[in-house]
């Protein structure tokens, strides 16, 4: 008897209805003659809810304390849909992380997962039991609660399939699969029956939402096969694995991505290891700078500019601030109409014609390229963003060719 | 330095402001020199809500879920009341009942307490911090969360004190403390400097509800002090200890309790074993009955009846009618208008004259008396639930006197 790991995400478990929704596909799931472990997330605003009282008492308090408080918005979902599906009648048994097995790295607010004990999640599955298993947390060696970061659940999830040598994961979301663009922006887009692990990670990476990229990292370390399907539609999802082959398409899809800004630090002093510091002291507080650049004035310093996510805007500004005697600038600017358009394909370097196609499409299009960065798997452009949704449309029509 | 216990309920941890009163108070204790671990409920209606979304999900889910589920409201009190305690300038950390050690039997939603293992809490202690822990739940020998009933918080903060040595156990609750009788009803009551463990197990089990009766009898078996007093207001408290002498008081209290109801079985063959065996079924599901009377009729038949609380109803309906044959019954009748008025004392074995001024004072007030019980330190009388709150003013009056 197989192993299905499904994750259901926040909107998914919202209300009663979408509980009882979900609670159909997972008793299916098992009727088909699997084992089944379900990972949900928090219901629908509830960590925001949470959130709103860890400001009330303190917007500064400690990470572990707010990882206390953060981690009961799963509990809450598990306990409810094991009670949801006992009415069913169905044996339904709930795990904290901790009752899971799932051991983690203490640094709070965005731990690592470092080992998964199952004998109790076997134990419970032996006993004909449906486990529920609250994502987004784990245990520390000290015994404390805390949690995984962004799209954690998702990590929850794949790291459970690979310890149970699961079947499949299966990642049920509010869209029906992983489009060649996002369908909100572009109609036409198409959805991907299939994808690869690794340009799934540079999707991920270039800011499609469908999926965190530290759980594609993981399912490709461990041979996890993913589906990502709707939880509200019964479409056939994508599948994500090691080799996806889709005949007549050799591009996987057009990323878009509004959340980014551009720093540009002006008079930083010519001397060797300036990068290396500034990776350095970024790296610490973990957040991924990109689109690096730089330029020498006359003067002999250096005009320097670089991306971050907007989301670490604040603390990009405070790494600067309390660095700038270790980089050594006179000032920065902050740029936040800028935006990235990425397209993605396994195919990059033996179709050199992709990046041409991409700006001829922004180019017919009047939009102005404001920097370039390529890799093996894909190729991104700055462009302001007021240009963005209009640009996705372009490159994407001009690759998938125009839908009626 | 000594460790003091503090226990808080849920309404005096409802909004921010009020939590951020406690937090002065908890800082008090520490900056008098004391280590201090605060105990916490839920804060106000959470676990109403949480209760609500048990029924949505499930109103017959296992009670290891809706434990699972109710377990959270704790676990949020004691995280906002770490970062507030923070926020103020002292370290704080919060545990559940799991961190802090509390084991307990796996009678979801009415466990007990087993053991507490206090290293986390030492070191916590020892390391300077305020301790904040989860009020009402323990952790099973399988590693689930159980919660430990009604009043559990108190019992949590007074099994904290014992096991730690604390030089005492406070009570905050929304009153100054232990009254001789429910100031709502009767106006002059008078609040007692001290009252012993064993008077207050009586007025507990006659229905005050100041402190759950399973914390004084763990604080007198291991020699606890509790002050209850409010968490509200300045004033002093009520101590309870072994020996409580107040002088020209020979009563403690007047309790009245309008949540009984009474059965009436007819038709009992008269056999013998007939109360032990109501006893023992009324036992299995942990139903106190009172007031126990049996008529034997003309016909051979006997007419028998008790009293139960009031959230005892259905389930004594149930044992009732699922043990028909062995209780050997015609049919039963239930009567909810009546009530319980007892008056408790030490002094009641060398006072003979307290069950007369008890009567008397009925009497005088035109108040029928249903039936009488007596003990070493209590008299309990059923009468008419109408006439209950007059009945304990005159009472009251008749041992305290009429305040101007």
């Amino acid at each position: 008897m197989s192993i299905i790991v499904q994750k259901y995400g926040g909107s998914s478990v919202a209300t009663i209805e979408r509980m009882e929704n979900v609670a159909r596909r997972i008793i299916s799931a098992k009727e088909a003659g699997h084992k089944v472990v379900v990972v949900l997330s928090a219901r629908g605003d509830t960590t925001d809810d949470l959130l709103k009282l860890a400001n009330e008492a303190n917007p500064n308090g400690s990470n572990r304390e707010r990882d206390m408080l953060l981690s009961v918005g799963e509990q809450i979902s598990v306990a409810m849909m094991a009670m949801i599906l006992q009415r069913m009648g169905h044996g339904a048994k709930s795990l904290t992380a901790r009752q899971a097995g799932i051991m983690s790295t203490s640094e709070y607010s965005n731990a690592r997962i470092t080992n998964i004990d199952t004998p109790r999640i076997i134990m419970e599955l032996d006993a004909g039991n449906i486990v529920l298993i609250a994502g987004f947390q784990g245990e520390t060696a000290h015994g404390d609660v805390a949690t995984l970061g962004r799209g954690a659940s998702d990590t929850t999830a794949v790291a459970l399939a690979a310890v149970l040598n699961a079947k499949r994961c299966e990642i049920y979301t509010d869209v029906e699969g992983v489009y060649s663009a996002d369908p909100r922006i572009v109609p036409n887009a198409l959805k991907l029956p299939e994808i690869s692990y690794f340009e799934m990670l540079e999707m991920a990476a270039s800011g499609a939402k469908v999926l965190a990229s530290r759980s594609v990292g993981l399912a490709r370390k461990y041979g996890v096969q993913i589906v990502v399907l709707s939880s509200m539609a019964e479409a056939e999802g994508t599948v994500i694995k090691e080799e996806a082959k889709v005949e007549g398409i050799f591009v996987s899809g057009v990323v878009s991505n509004k959340n980014i800004a551009r720093f540009s630090l002006s008079g930083v002093k010519d001397a060797p290891g300036v990068w290396f510091k500034m990776f350095s002291v970024m790296n610490k507080k973990d957040i991924a700078i990109d689109f690096v650049y730089q330029r020498k004035l006359a003067d002999g310093t250096k005009d320097i500019s670089f991306t971050v996510e907007t989301e670490r805007l604040q603390d990009t500004k405070s790494v600067l601030e309390e660095n700038v005697h270790v980089l050594n600038f006179l000032g920065y600017k902050v740029n936040e109409n800028v935006a990235k358009l990425s397209v993605v394909s396994s195919g990059m370097a033996t179709n050199p014609g992709i990046p041409a196609m991409m700006c001829e499409a922004l180019f017919d299009a009047g939009i102005n390229i404001d920097s370039l960065s390529t890799s093996e798997t894909r190729i991104s452009a700055i462009i302001d963003k007021k240009d963005i949704d209009k640009g996705t449309q372009v490159v994407h029509d001009k690759f998938f060719g125009v839908m009626p």
